[in-house]
This record gives C-alpha cells, structure tokens and sequence, in this order.
C-alpha cells in the first residue's frame, strides 16, 4: 500500500541491490496485450493507448492526453541498509498482482493517466484465480485493483505515497472472466492528504460495481525502508 | 466477496455440477500447518487449536470453545441453472486466498471461531508473493484476509452473506514474511445487515496494523447463482 511512481531513490542509507544478470536486461513490462486478452480487454486497450500519441501534419506524432503506465512483477531496486528481510525474501518477492505467470489466469490490467484532468484509469480483466462467491470475483481482489489504481494515482500526483484509508461500497459482483474499468479521478489534496474516488464499471459504463474513497498519505520511502 | 459457511444449496434452479472424479474424496483443508509455517504461526495456531476440544475426567473428549474452520481452494459444488460462465471458467476457477500451490508463498491462514463470545480470529503468515511496497504486503492482501475473516465471520452468524462496505485504515505496513492476528467481532445485526469490527494486530498485540468496519447484508445465494 505504498505507492511510488517509479523505483524509490533515497541518499542515504538506501543502496541498490546487486540484481541478478537477466534483470539488468530491460524488464518485462506486464501491461501489454497477450494471447488471453479478450475483445472487451482489447477494445479498451486499444481506445486509450490511440489517444497517446497524436500524429502532427507531415507525419510526426506528439504525446497525447493520455500516457499508459508500465507495470512490472518485481521491484527493481532493493534496499540493504536498514532493511530487516531476509535476502532471500527480497529477491523471491513479487508485486502480489503480477505474482501469478499463467496469461490470463489471475490480474490482467493496464493503466492509462491523463494528467490534464487529473484522472486515471485501470482496464482489469479478472481471470480464474481470482474467484469470492460461487463464479465472481473476490472482493479482496476488487480491493487490491482500486488500492493499484488510486494509489498509482496519488503517486503521479505527490510522489511517493501510503494507503491510510480505503472505503469501498460493494454494490454489484463481477462475474469470473469478465472485464471491468476502473475509474480514478482526484477529489482534494491538501497538504499531505491525497483523497480520491474511484468507480469500478461495466465496460460500456450501465453498471457500477463498486465505489470508493481512497485516502493516502505523502510519505517518505526511505522511513519505510529503513524501519528495524 | 459473499460467504457462505457451507456450499451454497438452493431448491430451485441450481444443480450440482458432476465432479471430476478426484474430488468425490474428501478435499484438501488448507488450514493445516505445513513445513513453510514458521515459529509464530505455529505458537498461535497451538494457542487456539489446544482450545478446540476439553479433556474430560474419565479420558473424553468435548467441544472446547473454539473451533477451526476448514477452508478449501475450490468451491465444492456448482451451479448450473441460469449461470452465464463458461464451464471452463467454472472448472478451473480457484479461491483467491488458496491459488497458489507453493506452501508459504502467499496466503497461509487458518481460522478459528469463538461462537459463545461471537468472535472469528485469522492467523496469518504473509508470503513474499504477497508484496506491495518494498519489503511489505500489499494493501489489497490485506483487505483480502480482512474481507476472508470478517466474511467467514459474517456467514456463521447470518448464513450466506455479501459484503456491502470495507473501510478500512491502514496504521502501519505489514512486513512481508510476517505473521499477524486478525480478530473480528460483532458490532451489531440489523435486520439483514450485519457489522463487524475487525483488528490487524501484531502476534503479542502490541501493534494495531490496520482498523476495519465492514458491513455485510444476509442474501439468499441463489440469486447470485441465477443472475444472467
């Protein structure tokens, strides 16, 4: 429930981890289409990465209003000073939503920011893994998608931020299978504070299946990697 | 996010799927300790399991105050009247909590419950798939085991239930690898509501990780099961 943009730097006592060779590598980004990604997952994707870049007269093309967000499975710099884990479970870690390999099986998602109106959105297909009551999703799982989307949206918006508060009103189940739109849009910042709500949706918007209000916190990451 | 004790059973429309013969035996109860429960999770496990049956005078055995809860990683009985998912989905569809094979990975837990005093406790070891800011569990972990214990909580008391609202205040990250208590109790039953309170404590008590109110509405499971 820590949230930071990119990888946390810190000065002091924070170094970076030596990581292993296939990692020095360009990491894989899991926010790409694969093979699981159904005609609704697609057709979104597909909606808003359009609107990332614009093509200019005589060919050139420059950002549009909405960025896509990569997303990966591991954190790519580690802390040793301070840091009271094991090494053994630092470098076994995964990001709990990417920490299932099987395409389709468990999260697949994207996120889209528009940083002109201060919104941002998840594209979340909910695959088998993820079952609560008999065929839909775990509301658990539901909650760890808005905890990915606001708080990914409070970092882009103050750094590097912490969860203090989530109020999620359930209102309708998922089904299994199924995709959804998770939609992320500021509501105040007010010195440390962050407070944003997020809808989760049917695709073509006649349904809202959850509504929250996120509280988060600015934060400095180096306290939470130097806490003993 | 609906919990219901037992599998769902309903009259009408609802039939049992035929299962593939290995699970006409009894299945798996995950909530036995393995050789990936470390020295806390097994101290508290003893702690309330030592209380789930009272030697008698004589040699006997009765119900102690405690129970353990069994918990499996599939739902053991489908439905197929009116159900829109494909039998695919239905057939590969696994628990959230128990999707992943690899003991102590991601979610070991084992609960327990307390009917006379109306109170549910979650012991929880937090696996290194589980992880969210560097070096501790992700907040919708947490809000999955939240939702896991208060949702068990819930159905023993009302039946079927669906969670309606999670607010919960997260007070301080949860390191990855570590154990913790969740204990959930009952704040009042209303009609079809039912409110419980639910605390994320460190094992000696000392520390208060996250704060929960979750509200629960009782449901009669086979609408769930036939909507289209």
């Amino acid at each position: 429930f820590t949230h930071s943009r990119s990888s946390p730097s810190c000065s002091s006592s924070v170094q970076l981890w030596t990581l292993p060779l296939p990692f020095l590598s360009k990491p894989r980004d899991f926010s790409v289409p694969n093979s699981s990604w159904g005609p609704e997952m697609m057709r979104l994707y597909e909606h808003y990465n359009s609107q990332c870049e614009v093509e200019m007269e005589g060919g050139g093309k420059r950002e549009g209003l909405w960025r896509k967000l990569p997303s990966y499975n591991r954190i790519l710099k580690y802390a040793t000073g301070g840091v009271y884990l094991s090494k053994i479970i630092q470098s076994k870690a995964r990001l709990f939503t990417r920490n299932i390999r099987e395409p389709g099986a468990a999260f697949e998602y994207v996120l889209f920011a528009n940083s002109e109106e201060q919104k941002c959105v998840g594209i979340f297909q909910a695959g088998h893994l993820l079952e609560g009551p008999p065929g839909h999703v775990h509301g658990g799982a539901i909650a760890t998608m808005i905890d990915t989307v606001t708080g990914t949206h409070a970092s882009m918006l103050s750094g590097p931020v912490m969860t203090a508060n989530l109020n999620i009103n359930y209102r309708s189940p998922i089904p299994l299978g199924s995709t959804v739109l998770l939609e992320s849009c500021l509501d105040k910042k007010e010195g440390r504070k962050i407070i944003i709500t997020c809808k989760v949706m049917s695709t073509d918007g006649s349904k809202v299946h959850t509504e929250t209000t996120a509280l988060f916190l600015s934060i400095n990451v180096c306290h939470l990697l130097e806490r003993a």
